[in-house]
């Protein structure tokens, strides 16, 4: 300290103000397969780097593995270590016999241990005569150990004052949003938010790391280009030849969804999609910006995603049953450490992960518990972005195993908007405009075999550091994409780097934005769990795997749809669900208190409720020229919106009046607001003339819902004024479990008869103050159809099923239309039960 | 007649029943190029496929021509008529002397001759002891012989009551709007409407005449995909590789947009485009859907356009004048009798369409008098239609001279919604999803050298009418639009038939659909003429022609903005307007009532004002959250709202409030309510929510402006409530041609000074009530543009700039923001004068 203190004032001592503090690395499981393949071999690039620059360094391998036993491990990897390139084998030797000196093997298994490694850390810094600048704990653990661990470090480990902590987690972190919750809370009880460092392994791959860079340097040609009028679909893709033998009874129980796309190629998305922070430099700016991408993510539905197994799997899986093969995969050692092979993530089948909601240190269940009906080992997903700057473009994410081809890559194709006037023959390739126009992040393997960046000739010369970027060599005959390589300015790393060694770095430098925060964390797994669930039921096509799949897993989407481009040959395994589009077969037809009803599950009862909505709205244009429909809020109408701005094309919306059945009263802009959900998900949409949209006025004088305002009187003399008879062509109503309906409530006399068309109602929950229409206004209607959806409204459906005509005990009862027609819409859940 | 009423009751006269009236065809300019070439042939055609079903028929050569050499050549082109391959040579000669005994030559020149020929119909008619069953006069004459024709005929030679009356007439159909109103006036007092067929040789087309078929009869198929959903563009094509030679004196006067596109590529388009009718074979409701489909076409700009001219045009234009060839060509016979050359319509060169108001039988005038500036010979033009269906669809329509190839097209490319999982080189040709899906209308010549249809084997089979489309015979290495011919179905007419055969046999059967309608024709004239008029002084660019154009004519869009993919190498010709592309260079800076003045041709203009409004808005938005605009109505503004909703990506609608400065008391929905330009032309382009969206409250209660209702102080309470200190970030206004600006008049002292922040104003002009915003509102905003263009405000720029603070007499010179900062937006006209 004295040391720094004085240098501040003085110039010569440059050398010496390099002296910096002591680091400890602990590298927890450190004679595990992930820790011999990389992250030894990680740690060793970080003194290289590190050492000349100040800092010193102690490197503390440990295990539950006795210490001789450990250290012999360790001696043997610490012997394989290679050093880059470009130093020479003498020079080479030297420097890992430094490191070796610098490294020691300890067993960890008590808190005593734990006391120990403290104490002897503070010894060699005070040998060292330096302060302590931090310390680095690696966990390559299984997760089930990471509680006693996070607990003995927070209590017996963590340094003195003016030095850091810095923990790295590996995946899984969770198996759903809850689980990843209940882990992140419990990991926060040990660590303070900047002391976690969750790894993604992708991010550290140089072709994934150069994204934000590339944008950043680029900026000027890309600023015009990188938004929805531009780019056509962004692919992220990563595809393997191998399949899961030996790793079935972790895809059993995760699937390819959990496994791949979750989490690296949803950092990819994010990587792609976010808005570019000013300074890109900037961690805190960087992830901020991918948490709002991450919130700008539009919500998956089952017809989000394409599924697929190769045929062998299912015999795989019972082989390895039979031979007795733990969750935790074969020959895994049973002392921590977990395992890696190659770019494949094979810690993941570390046990540990077992039980939806188990605790961090919680027993081990067996896997087996919660085996996937029929895991995905293929899966295409479309994913969609709500902002303006990507609305409409598909990102589409695949990933999958027994492919034909082993490659990652990130490809932004972008619109074509040339016509060329000479015909195609005559083209000069490479400078024709109509060719495509694409920028791939290559992120390895596949034909050109190494991580590189392309862009098509016709579009820029991108500009890349040319200290760590080199154009790549010709490769006569090699294409890519659909062009040869010689279309493209393709450049490669001067150096190809491992991933977790640039990761480490990262981890030292505390550049946070190279790993995957609790936040972003858990709002990928908001995104992603529905779907999951969803999906739990679902089964997948099956293909024979290899080039041999031909078409058969090739998807297309229509109307934000995902579904295989081919009808499915041969399907081995029936179940529902697996017809990708509604049909008249999956919807019931009944009747409900002495109206037809319309039964079905969720997805197909829309569908079905949308087209009836546009033939009746078409039907009405027809005939009168317009077509006035009064909506309800809620969160089923929601589904309907958004089935109706994606799927109807033909919808009139020009001559559409849209009202409001109820509203609360809360500012139009309120995330409360029934029409605030009507504008979110379908006015941004559809083309409805402004004066065509009737919101309720509970929010007039800035105030809500005065009596003196006479909102409901005026929004009563609209109707009468534009609404013939005040008769609407479609009453949208819902049924609430207290059996209310629009805002009208039981026990509230407001709007149950009378002359009133529109009323001030009270509801039992919050906000209390609402507008409705009125009960004799809604039974004018020419039709009213009531959508009902969900396992909470089954009793309620039941009831109201029984009783007669009591509009004050259950509002709904009384919803009768005089000369129109009533129609129930109900799914199975709602009905069934 | 007798024969006919006997008929209805009995059943053996089915033969008698067929023997249907007399048909007299007068073919005007019998001598004629294009009556040598094509029409006497189509009349031939006609007599072999109606002769047979009942009505008998007499064909009169006519023209200026002596009797004697008028028969001459007659005798002579029906000596060379030709018969359909599958007719023996026998019968052929049988058949065409049938044919020659029906059909005279005749002098026409008097009204006597009229009254004689009608006469001679009349005893023809009689001696064949039938009913007149209609005439058909087929007007292949220049123009300038239209009225005296169209006179006679009216006033001696109409047939009977009960029989038809059917007037052919060939295009030119004017020179623009004011000219084709005008001639369509002058016929319209001769002839009915339903009894005048304009004829576009192209509807006559094979290809093209299949489309609306084609379209009926794969609805199944098409329904989903013809809609911006699906479509990713849309191209009409009509290359050719001969040069303007011979034919410069036309050009010169017409260019290839007149030439080609107003009339071939813009019906082409339509057919397309129009919505496909309930019953595709009512030619009443194709006709009325046409005429939409053109009213659906979004006004085009000058940026809407690319031009290009040969090298050798200049030259050779120099060399035709220097030869004395006149405006009407070469080699015209001075008889009437127009002359066609192939499928090019050199009877456009025929004299007789000088004069922009020239009067139908007025005296001519030398074409010179008309030469554009430089007129183009290839054009590019960017199209998009205003309405659902295709909304964001580009259109391309394309043609020139001195092209690589020559070829006609329609080609529809559908968007690529498919991933592919497999590496592209096993994909299955012609099955794989990811290959261009395309239906094109091919219309004839380039490599196929047929007309047909394609499409893409993986959209769908299509189906054609098996009796007139057959498969197209596989042709090896033949690849089109980037796939071998393999890749499609593909269909071309078993029997290839010309369009004028094809045409005059729709002439006969009243098939009104294949022609050009009055109210069609104006249609694309008023879309066409503001195009050629800002098109009248721009320089297209030189290339060499043939395949040396290289890629020197492919263009790109971007933003409803055409312009070349390559830089210009070479410009010989230089002249104002040829840059596409706005730059500081064409925007001069000034100073106008010691405000900073910007001034510069029109789209510069307002080019220039939407980004400095867009900047003004992100600064807006970066600093306090949100943008608070105000804008007025008129003409000028559109343009701005058109740029800043096609151009502008960057634009943070999401935090915007509109505002209205300025509102007449009409409903919203009004064509006349400023509220309605800004929807038309902003609001529907863009996302801006519902409730940033602030229209003047002039119809409350279902009245307009009523005091009572307190719209003004409404407003002015909004204002306060969300503007902050009632300032706004930026005002836009204009100023009227009296000095009025927003709704505040001269000499009317409402809203000049006081408290007021909203009034209700009086106009001198409709409608006279008005609300604005007040001068003292206006001059509290943080910024206020004032926005004037166009020769009729350069004498009111004039005066203000020398008057002072004087607002009672000129309300705009009382724009002076407190604290706030005036900036004028001029163009030159409105400046300069």
């Amino acid at each position: 300290m004295l040391a720094v203190a004085t240098c501040v004032a003085l110039l010569g001592c440059l050398q010496a103000q390099k002296l910096q503090g002591h680091v400890s690395v602990i590298l927890l499981g450190a004679t595990g397969d992930l820790a011999r393949k990389y992250l030894w071999q990680g740690l060793f690039q970080l003194y290289l780097d590190e050492a000349g620059q100040g800092h010193s360094f102690s490197f503390h391998g440990a295990a539950l593995t006795a210490t001789k036993q450990g250290q012999e491990v360790m001696a043997k990897v610490l012997e394989s270590l290679s050093c880059p390139e470009d130093v020479a084998p003498s020079r080479c030797a030297e420097l890992k016999d430094q490191f070796r000196r610098l490294s020691q093997y300890r067993q960890l298994k008590t808190s005593e241990d734990y006391v120990a490694l403290s104490e002897g850390v503070e010894a060699l810094v005070q040998q060292e005569g330096r302060r302590e600048a931090g310390r680095l704990f690696y966990f390559s653990v299984p997760p089930f150990a990471y509680a006693d661990i996070a607990r003995n470090i927070n209590s017996s480990c963590r340094p003195g004052p003016g030095a850091w902590l810095r923990v790295v987690l590996e995946k899984p972190f969770g198996h759903d949003h809850l689980s990843a919750q209940q882990l992140a809370t419990e990991l926060g009880s040990f660590f303070q938010e900047e002391e976690m460092y969750r790894v993604d392994h992708y991010l550290g791959k140089q072709a994934v790391a150069q994204i934000l860079p590339f944008r950043d340097q680029n900026r000027k040609a890309l600023d015009g280009l990188w938004n929805r009028h531009h780019v056509e679909r962004v692919e992220i893709v990563m595809k393997e030849t191998v399949d899961a033998e030996g790793r079935t009874s972790f895809y059993e129980e995760y699937g390819v969804i959990r496994d791949v796309l979750q989490n690296h190629l949803t950092e990819v998305l994010t990587l792609v999609a976010m808005e570019l922070p000013y300074n890109a430099s900037s961690a805190e700016a960087v992830l901020q910006h991918k948490l709002q991408a991450f919130r700008a993510l539009r919500g998956l539905r089952r017809a989000s995603a394409v599924l697929g197994q190769y045929r062998a799997y299912g015999a795989q899986v019972r082989r390895e049953l039979r031979a007795g093969h733990s969750p935790q995969g074969r020959d895994v050692p049973r002392q921590w450490g977990a395992q890696r092979t190659g770019s494949e993530r094979r810690a993941d089948r570390q046990g540990g992960r077992t039980g939806k909601a188990r605790g961090l240190g919680g027993p081990r269940r067996s896997a087996l518990g919660r085996h996937l009906c029929c895991p995905p080992v293929a899966s295409g997903i479309l994913v969609h972005m709500d902002n303006l700057r990507w609305e409409g473009v598909p990102f589409i994410l695949m990933s999958g195993k027994a492919l034909d081809e082993r490659v990652g890559y990130v490809r932004i194709l972008f619109k074509n908007r040339a016509f060329c006037a000479q015909s195609e023959k005559d083209w000069v390739t490479a400078q024709s405009p109509c060719l495509p126009q694409q920028i791939i992040f290559y992120i390895g393997h596949g034909e050109l075999g190494t991580p590189a960046v392309l862009v098509s000739r016709s579009l820029f010369k991108p500009t890349l550091p040319s200290r760590s970027w080199k154009e790549v060599e010709g490769r006569p005959g090699l294409r890519l994409f659909g062009r040869p390589l010689s279309d493209y300015y393709a450049y490669s790393p001067v150096r190809e780097r491992d991933a977790y060694s640039i990761l480490i770095s990262h981890i030292f430098h505390g550049r946070k934005d190279s790993f995957v925060t609790t936040e972003n964390l858990l709002a990928s797994w908001v995104f992603w769990t529905p779907l999951l669930d969803s999906l739990a039921r679902e089964v997948p096509r099956l293909y024979p795997g290899g080039a041999e799949n031909g078409h058969l897993l090739d998807f297309e989407f229509a109307g934000g749809q995902l579904a295989f481009c081919q009808q499915q040959v041969e399907q081995l395994v029936l179940g529902p669900g697996s017809a990708p589009m509604p049909s008249d077969f999956q919807v019931l037809r009944a009747t409900y208190r002495e109206s037809p009803l319309v039964a079905a599950w969720p997805e197909e009862l829309i569908a079905k409720l949308a087209s009836d909505i546009e033939a009746t709205a078409v039907q009405a244009v027809r005939r009168f020229g317009q077509f006035h429909l009064a909506l309800s809020g809620g969160s089923s109408p929601i589904v309907l919106f958004q089935q109706l701005a994606t799927g109807h094309y033909g919808f009139p919306w020009a001559h559409t009046h849209l009202w409001l059945v109820d509203e609360r009263c809360v500012p139009l802009w309120d995330p409360e607001s029934n029409f605030q959900g009507l504008q979110t998900h379908l006015l941004q949409h559809v083309r409805v003339p402004y004066y065509n949209v009737h919101p309720m006025p509970v929010h007039l004088h800035q105030r809500l819902c005065a009596e003196q305002d006479r909102g409901a009187q005026a929004y009563a003399e609209q109707i009468s004024a534009l609404v013939t008879n005040s008769s609407f062509d479609l009453v949208l109503l819902g049924m609430g479990p207290d059996g209310h309906t629009a805002s009208l409530f039981p026990q509230s006399p407001a709007g149950l008869d009378g002359e009133q068309l529109v009323v001030l109602t009270e509801s039992p929950s919050k906000p209390y103050h609402r507008m409705s229409l009125s009960l004799p206004l809604i039974n004018r209607a020419r039709k009213v159809v009531v959508l009902v959806m969900g396992r909470l409204k089954r009793d309620i459906t039941m009831l109201v099923s029984r009783v007669g005509h009591e509009p004050k005990k259950w509002p709904i009862s009384g919803v009768l239309p005089g000369s129109g027609q009533l129609v129930w819409y109900m799914d199975y859940e709602a009905f069934l039960g």
